[in-house]
């Protein structure tokens, strides 16, 4: 199969051969050799598969009629309460609403994301194993990376440590944390246990961390410390991290160092109120920077849509990117960075590599982040998988 | 011409009846009294005309190929300085990239916008003349509020006064400032030439106004003493105000007292980077607050589309909107509340008012701002100006 006319990230025109699910070749085009069974790009931009560092495939209520938020107040503690009751009330099951969400995430050419999926000692590993099953289903056509995440606290949810440690065993591939301090009151009391497992079961953290000010970025420096200690550099990120935006720069680049040198990554999808980490300073001192959704229609915000690109432009308005080397760190942080976060070993627009990729119309990876236009086709393994931002399969 | 099963921002399910551009009756929908000629909206939520309280039709690029971003720093006058760069080195006249931005609007369902345009002792009143072709050549599908801007300033661009007042004779329809601390460095001078206009003119103001913090505070406490001592309450206008936003609460409280009880609205487009006011706070505190789209792929920023949903969201992202109540707050900025401060005296949903409304599949208005859906169908005077967000004519 031919994909012919492709202008690629670098402004080159490639035909992209591709064979097995592999790309064979990627010659300059020649648009008298397009042939019958040929799909003519017609120079549409092509970018690599698009990443979700960030998603929570069981929060969300996408396909279900609207359900207003209901949290009484507006701190994380309150959120979590809210999240209760909505999870209380819904008769459809998590595997089906975390379906749509995959259905639509992958219209718009995301093949690779990392979920979050709640575990508390109320709920065991009831949603984990629905978003297992949604691994399953869809495990052709995208991978899902699962993060054990205790959206209750560890110590303030007794027996979540225990379930945390079962959720790998029975398939997470990551531990999750959340506000050392905030929600737990205990920092050290809460990374014994993350780093406790990860180093009993070799498995990589993703620690939720809104904990602001110099409060978060001492929870960031206990976690660079540790990750240092215990040699998972590379295997750690923190999401959110919003301290690194509330302390003066050059607080944010001591912190930035000690993050570059653990080999911890940092996870931001753009806040809309909070403060967003100043992500050129992090590049700059050598930090993975990588983006995600976080919330998509859930119990936490009614907005989000799964789109990375629509999370690349977000992201590049908040952190204030204008010209178009700011806004490809954007990109990058939806592409690249993020599969490197991930951990993604096969990843790229190269000969050898996936056949995945996705088309659209731009003249540029500037223009595509700050117009994010319609997906005009999602190809994996070679195959049409949506056009026009809707599933052909 | 009848628009059966529309479904009205209460919640209730009606028939429009449409005659000479005007709603002839809203009843309650009956299915099986639809008839051939009907259009059935099949249950869509029907909204008034969205509205856009503050573009720059002259400024856009749209329609042209990307045009990277060239500032050589962050400040407005630099930015300022990058666009006349822009400008010297573009082909196209703004009249036809400003139609480009207008169709795209129009089948995004705004039928409203007050748009700035530059004026400057070295473009003299082109950019004016170009958006009033503009303005002509739309006359019956939108209306289009001019805003005389001075982007360069007034006294520190001398002759721009005598411009703004000509632009005034020529069709201008309100007069516009800029940061007269910032930019001008004399906030005297500047509301001088401003008020002094416009008392003459019998026209109304909106000031952009960027600075922060108390300075900025103090900005708008002449403006709101000026516009109550002139009698212009309700024709004044300050954009951005992101002081607002950078004070303490009780601060900005009694900014809030002062702006009301003036007459004096607030625009936001829920900036990416700098402070957004406190638009509740405003609200409750009597402040006409409404929204607007600010640049669209121009020399300032490579963002926006000029989407009114869209940016409803960007505004309920960047406040942390995420309960229904408030979610319905960033629709009536983008609606009702900007037709208030546009003073367009024939808006609204209602029998006898203008047959112009917008169709979306959404449960509810803060389902339609977070879901920004696509446009079903856009109607203008009693006939289909957009279908599935292209237009039809």
């Amino acid at each position: 199969m031919r994909f012919a006319n492709a202008t690629l990230p670098d402004g080159s025109r490639r035909d992209i051969d591709a064979k097995d699910g592999r790309i064979t070749a990627l010659s300059p085009s020649s648009s008298s050799a397009i042939s019958g069974s040929d799909l003519d790009l017609g120079g549409a931009l092509v970018l690599p598969p698009l990443v979700d560092g960030h998603i929570h495939l069981d929060k969300t209520l996408l396909g279900l009629p609207w359900v207003p938020n209901r949290a009484t107040g507006s701190q994380v503690a309150d959120r979590i309460e809210a999240e209760r009751k909505v999870r209380a009330a819904r008769s459809v099951p998590e595997s089906e609403t975390g379906a749509n969400l995959v259905r639509q995430v992958l219209a718009s050419g995301t093949l690779h994301m990392r979920s979050h999926v709640d575990i508390d000692n109320r709920l065991g590993l009831r949603n984990l194993h629905e978003i297992l099953k949604v691994r399953e289903r869809f495990r052709d056509l995208v991978t899902i990376e699962i993060v054990a995440f205790p959206q209750s606290g560890i110590l303030r949810s007794p027996g979540t440590a225990d379930l945390l440690e079962a959720a790998i065993a029975e398939g997470a591939d990551l531990l999750g944390g959340l506000d050392p301090v905030g929600i737990d009151g205990n920092l050290d009391g809460h990374l014994d246990v993350l780093f406790g497992i990860a180093g009993k079961r070799g498995v990589g953290l993703d620690i939720h961390l809104h904990d602001g000010g110099e409060g978060g970025i001492a929870e960031l420096l206990a976690i660079a410390a540790r990750t240092k200690a215990a040699g998972l550099g590379g295997k750690v990120a923190v999401s959110h991290a919003f301290a690194l935006g509330s302390v003066p720069t050059a607080r944010a680049a001591e912190a930035a160092d000690a993050l570059a040198d653990a080999g911890v990554a940092i996870m931001s999808h753009g806040p809309g109120a909070a403060t967003i980490p100043p992500l050129l300073l992090l590049r700059e001192h050598g930090v993975t920077v990588f983006g995600g959704s976080d919330n998509i229609r859930d119990a936490w915000s009614p907005f989000g849509n799964g789109d990375m690109l629509d999370r690349a432009m977000m992201i590049g308005y908040r952190a204030n990117f204008r010209h178009d080397h700011e806004l490809s760190v954007a990109y990058d942080m939806v592409t690249s960075a993020a599969a490197r976060a991930l951990g993604l070993a096969d990843y790229g627009l190269r000969v050898g590599g996936p056949a995945d990729f996705v088309a659209v119309e731009a003249g540029s990876i500037a223009e595509a982040v700050a117009a994010r236009p319609q997906r005009k086709l999602v190809v994996k393994a070679g195959r049409v998988l949506a056009r026009d931002g809707v599933l052909v399969a």
